[in-house]
């Protein structure tokens, strides 16, 4: 794909936002913005605001922008259809129960358990087919043939990127103005793609990931997408393997920096927003404080943390 | 004590706050405010106000009551003492790590490990003396008649109260107005006793407590505060046998409705909270939204929930 910057506007992203306002507040939460002074999370910074999005329905920012796709399109009987046992299919069968439809997900065998069943609590029909997580895509390639179900991508897809972007524009309304970075954690790139979308200009989106998931920054030292080897403590969330086609225009037009943080910092960040700040997260939604305390956007007076999800097995926090 | 309504006026609680908001902002949280449409709960109440205190400061409400106990008074050089082994232990260790003064903090031997590593990890010297909290009490009075240690008591001073009060001037500030309602768990009634002398006539204040710790409840029936068997799943933090004499005083004025609820619906809600709201809190925190799906409540548009307290072991989550 590379109708990133024409497909995701800032109107796209107003409109998503009116229409959950207007008539999916039940479902779609406007997350709060948490203000701290920077030296309650001990740095330099002025001001930092954690918007606190891993309270959103279905426990990650996901469900923003699968109910956008599913609202921007005709659903047919046979419902929607996703590959994916991580947070991409749990948001999508949280907006399929939330309008009424059908909804498969297909997953490998290497699925847990515990995620089958909560897609099942979410009303959707699993099927637990092929041991890696290609072989359950192809799977669901070919059935979506047979059904013509719509399908939805974890970040991929316009109306997912603008879902997203929408927390955007919450955090600049929230904040009263626009802080002087954003950061944001980037797998397939459809959050920062969002984000940075609404954002353009206005303020410095910084990019960061994992040392072991480097999508964004071997693509960029590379010169275009590729396929990277993905592991370590955010792969569950952040395990694309590749960044995204709209998420790679977005950011090579918009976003300026893009950083590594090894795993045992991406750890410590989790476990202190568990026991200093009673915030239970994954570590993908870690990251920016990671980044944050290793000096990235130091000379911001204000900042904003985006942490993106929730999707965590309490029991490691302990 | 009897001077509650005099000694817990509006006046105090703005002067706390104020303070707060000063010089302590890097230390007392301004706690979000999540609204929710009511439909988002299950409930037929137009919206529901989540006061998310449970992401203060050390883990609880508490927090605000002890640095304004230890702000409004001398603090000698033997610093400050309290028999606790729960929040209240927690919230003083933290305020007088804030202020750099010592703290001691007696608890019985029944205090878990974990506890008594959290205060020493917030610079407290730990005191384990006694069987019961009884006795480890009784040893913390003798040590403080030979130091002179300011004391803090978990919920019957009146800064402790007025501390706890800012609450309730935050809910109205960041709500734009004042709900219909205001849904607050009891244990000594120090929250409710703060949040209570804040709004006056001004909304419905409702207590809620556990059926098998129901301090208030049982002194109302009884006509003056008196001693109650505590047990079940709110007992670590609603665990006072008797309800203090400023809130007494406080409820006895403003406060029109006192509810129980049984274990299960407690526990029921705090496990929703965190499944379907990813707010990780204690039984305590749960109350309000386990009395609101029990129908109490049910007539107000606007109605408030105080959630508490995070101090829960995240396994328990699980």
């Amino acid at each position: 794909m590379t109708e990133g910057i024409e497909a995701v506007s800032r109107a796209a992203i107003d409109h998503a936002a009116a229409r959950f306002a207007r008539d999916y507040a039940h479902f779609i939460r406007r997350t709060p913005l948490l203000r701290l002074p920077g030296r309650a999370l001990g740095v330099a910074n002025e001001e930092v605001w954690l918007k606190l999005e891993h309270l959103q329905a279905s426990g990650s920012f996901k469900a923003r922008g699968m109910l956008n796709r599913l609202l921007s399109n005709p659903i047919p009987a046979s419902g929607v259809i996703v590959a994916s046992g991580g947070n991409a299919g749990i948001a999508t069968a949280a907006a399929a129960r939330e309008l009424g439809v059908k909804c498969e997900v297909f997953v490998p065998t290497v699925c847990s358990p515990a995620k089958q069943r909560k897609l099942r609590e979410l009303g959707a029909q699993v099927v637990v087919t092929g041991a890696v997580y290609g072989e359950a895509l192809e799977a669901c390639i070919a059935r979506q043939k047979q059904t013509g179900a719509l399908t939805t991508h974890a970040y991929d897809q316009p109306e997912v990127v603008a879902g997203a972007g929408t927390i955007g524009k919450e955090i600049e309304e929230q904040g009263g103005g626009v802080p002087g970075a954003v950061l944001v954690s980037v797998g397939g790139g459809g959050l920062i793609a969002g984000i940075a979308s609404w954002f353009e200009d206005r303020t410095r989106v910084i990019a960061v990931e994992p040392e072991l998931a480097p999508t964004l920054h071997r693509a960029r030292q590379a010169g275009a997408p590729l396929d990277v080897a993905v592991s370590g403590v955010a792969a569950d969330s952040l395990g694309a393997k590749r960044v995204g086609g709209i998420a790679w225009d977005v950011t090579q037009k918009w976003v300026r920096e893009a950083h590594l943080l090894p795993d045992p910092a991406i750890r410590d960040a989790q476990l202190d927003l568990w026991k200093e700040f009673k915030l239970a997260v994954e570590p993908a939604a870690a990251l920016p404080l990671a980044a944050l305390r290793a000096g990235i956007a130091k000379d911001a007076a204000r900042v904003c943390l985006v942490v993106c999800g929730a999707n965590v097995d309490p029991a490691t926090l302990a």
